[in-house]
């Protein structure tokens, strides 16, 4: 398809920045004021600790160090004043004319630097359906539904701010991993809890009608959970890599993230069939259900992290499934997943990969890099790993220095944050112009599970929680767990296939 | 005034175990299962610290001995079914045949041991007086407000559901310090705030006619605040005693409360006059305003932790100031304040001094004890200031392994909780029953800002906390720190004397 010219301006050139990279060698890391956690200046202790991580982590990620000029306070206290009462939300436009651009035909490379604001609006939409999961996961241990989601699929949208996307969620995942994988499994302290040994795992939706016209084609979306602890958990990718499949012998990927991709066990309720299976079957029966109605059908297949991961077997899956399916993977964070065959089979299939990255977040260098929780340093095995593990697909590569509103110091929680992600895209124009003061999204987002924003703003770090951690009074004056809405209580029969409702 | 019989049944007998106590030997520590902080038990790991604390802190506190053994798991889960549907208020009955007894004429001495559900309830009510300072202060450094009351005075009870004990607060008291003392003052982060050295500190209250009539008497009860780092902040107590006033030589206090209790400075905007000016010019004023009515008016002062010891300076000031006034002080928690000239005045003014105190809490043993952050023991420096620093009044002494909700393990900060102490009066019967199982108050209350309760309970630890921490979503759609209502917003002119509204 041409690049039909819109009628509020014309289309950006390709320029030759964007790259099919490994690691690529990050630039500069400015300031010496390193902080690994949020601490007010009150509190602020020089520690040798935090010098040592920062020494350690500036070697192995290769952070020397032209220092760059930080953005003036002035221009952020006039963002500021304009960005409280401002609209946040971007004009809804017909994009149907560059569909197939949008989904990588041409591997976005006339739309990728500068930055199409369609792109990058289409990539702040996946980045929120990722962020979705985490925002409606039940993470407190003193639930008996901790591990899965709060509210059932057809509220999730509504209770998250999402209805506006146009998309309906038909059916929700359930993972486990025969593995043990610590710090991945959320579970209750309870006896009584609806799972042992599942998590909700992620979703699948798809575009309504009027989204489905506006974007050009019906939109399939499975979304994928990533895990809040990034660098404890990556460190225990022992580097194993597993054939997947028997067809491939030589194809072969990282064995935990194939664990949660594939495990399943008649033992548990959740997880009769896998995480795969389930995603596969739900996908096929929308296809079939849509391609019968004569409508144009695509996938895009979404993560943060983990999550990235998981999206890359799941549209692997796919692509080989279902022929002529266009798919596509907008992942954030993500890891390294398999062998330089995985990514040659990815390729052959037409998978469109679009990798968006931090370059000061680790986990994308990971396996490659592995953090000892227990010494809290990093250790490079590059040498070892780099060759095998390899990215594949185009890369949006993002800056947290870039933008006025974040820290400069060292916050390797705060640079993996899906967030900041989100964040760095809305104010990103190209590779080398500054981050844009017009971006719309709210910043006090970034702050939702990290504390990467200047204190000027004055959005307390970590600040998304609930009101007294979900207790309410009873008519006793009690304060219990509430009861769920029966209609939110997870059940393994809401999990099967749904009819399509649009 | 004799003891009168009251429709429900005798007066206990007096027993001599109630005691005016220096540092009481503590019977027994039980578990080795020892846990400073909060942990879920997936997350739990034995540490050589954690082991180290629990054996030095054992020595210094003579925590040794006599197992006692653990409440049974099946009482637990069946006071846990009846709690959560029954009621959690206190019968309201006419105690003013007791007045001058619950005010400590005979010191208590008939209403002790076994503790007088009347004297339980007053004890609870006046608690809950100081819980209130908490529950309602600004602790959030992002806000201009940070260090002040959330709500003004005339909301502060309705917003906490406090209004059922019948009090109306007239006045909020401020106070600074000269001295600097580390974690004491909090303080914004920004640069407009409220104020950049004082603190809301606490306030007075004056029972209503209705309440007045119920329990004998006018109530006049000021609330002090403790302070919420209780092991860091005593460390710096460093045993300087200083003259309390020109006319006693001889009877010297604590330098860092004195200085809270006195400073005051011509160029803050809430400390033109100290906390003492502040608080004695309202009392003066309430005392002559119900004595001109003809009205018996006494005085109550209350406090936990360091609210404790401001609390004995406040009763000390009112008693010299103000001839013939009932003084009476109810604290919890409390560090010993001053020599022993100090409680030999105090005896000689006729303050009534009931100092509640769980037995496995460091803080009433400071200063005497010193805990040291920095390298995380306490040390016994008993030798040279415990017989300086005297304890005055009765002790009410409670024991965490009397109540069945409560941990095993060690918790510094839970057995200092205010919280954790209203819970085992609630429970308290006499020095050698169990908890009792028909105590009312909400279990739950004990976890507000702390994880000593029991798993099974299911309630989260910390869970006193709001919603998006105080953000709000503005008219655009971005989260905002909120506009306080303007009565809420603190101001100089709001604290001069009130005309008294009952």
């Amino acid at each position: 398809m041409a690049f039909a010219s819109s009628s509020t301006g014309h289309l950006p050139l390709p320029t030759p920045s964007t790259k099919r990279s490994l690691l690529a060698p990050c630039a500069a890391h400015r300031t010496p004021d390193a902080a690994t956690v949020v601490e007010l200046p009150h509190q602020k202790q020089p520690s040798n600790f935090t010098a040592n991580l920062r020494t350690t982590l500036s070697n192995l990620l290769r952070l020397h160090l032209t220092p760059k000029p930080e953005s003036s306070l002035e221009n952020l206290a006039i963002a500021l004043t304009a960005d409280r009462r401002s609209p946040t939300e971007s004009p809804k436009e017909d994009v149907s004319p560059l569909c197939s651009e949008l989904h990588g035909s041409s591997d976005w490379s006339h739309l990728l630097n500068p930055l199409h604001r369609w792109l990058r609006r289409e990539i702040v939409k996946y980045g929120e359906f990722s962020q979705a999961i985490y925002d409606a996961f039940d993470f407190n241990p003193f639930s008996e539904y901790c591990g899965s989601c709060l509210y059932n699929r057809r509220r999730l949208f509504d209770n998250l701010g999402l209805a506006k996307n146009g998309y309906n969620v038909t059916k929700y995942i359930y993972a486990m991993s025969h593995i043990e994988l610590p710090r991945w499994l959320e579970r209750s302290i309870r006896a009584d809890t609806w799972s042992e040994d599942s998590n909700w795992m992620g979703y699948v939706a798809v575009s309504d009608d009027t989204e489905s016209r506006r974007i050009g084609c019906r939109d399939i979306v499975v979304a994928w959970r990533g895990t809040i602890a990034p660098a404890e958990w990556f460190e225990n990718l022992q580097g194993k890599l597993e054939p997947l499949g028997s067809d491939h012998g030589d194809v072969k990927v990282e064995h935990g993230f194939l664990s949660i991709y594939t495990s399943k066990s008649d033992a548990t309720r959740y997880n009769k069939s896998s995480a795969s299976e389930q995603v596969m079957e739900e996908i096929k029966h929308l296809v079939s259900f849509y391609r019968e109605r004569g409508e144009q059908v695509s996938l895009t297949v979404t993560g943060h992290s983990l999550g990235g991961a998981l999206a890359l077997l799941n549209a692997n899956e796919a692509a080989s499934a279902i022929p002529d399916l266009p798919v596509r993977v907008v992942s954030f964070g993500a890891p390294r997943v398999g062998n330089i065959a995985f990514g040659e089979k990815l390729e052959e299939m037409k998978v469109k990969i679009l990798r968006v990255v931090v370059k000061q977040d680790v986990v994308p260098k990971m396996p490659g890099i592995r953090f000892n929780e227990g010494i809290k340093k990093f250790e490079n095995v590059t040498g070892t790993l780099d060759w095998v593990y390899t990215h594949f697909g185009l890369e949006l590569e993002l800056d947290v220095r870039s933008s006025p509103y974040l820290k400069r110091g060292l916050d390797v929680g705060g640079f993996h944050n899906l967030e900041s992600y989100l964040h760095l895209v809305d104010g990103y124009l190209s590779s080398d112009t500054e981050f844009r003061l017009d971006a719309r999204r709210d910043v006090a987002l970034v702050n939702k599970a990290s504390g990467i924003l200047r204190e000027e703003l004055r959005i307390p770090p970590c600040w998304y929680q609930s009101a007294n951690k979900g207790l309410v009074c009873n008519s006793y004056g009690r304060r219990v767990q509430p009861q769920r809405d029966p209609e939110d209580i997870p059940s393994p029969d809401r999990t099967g296939p749904m009819t399509c409702h649009n």
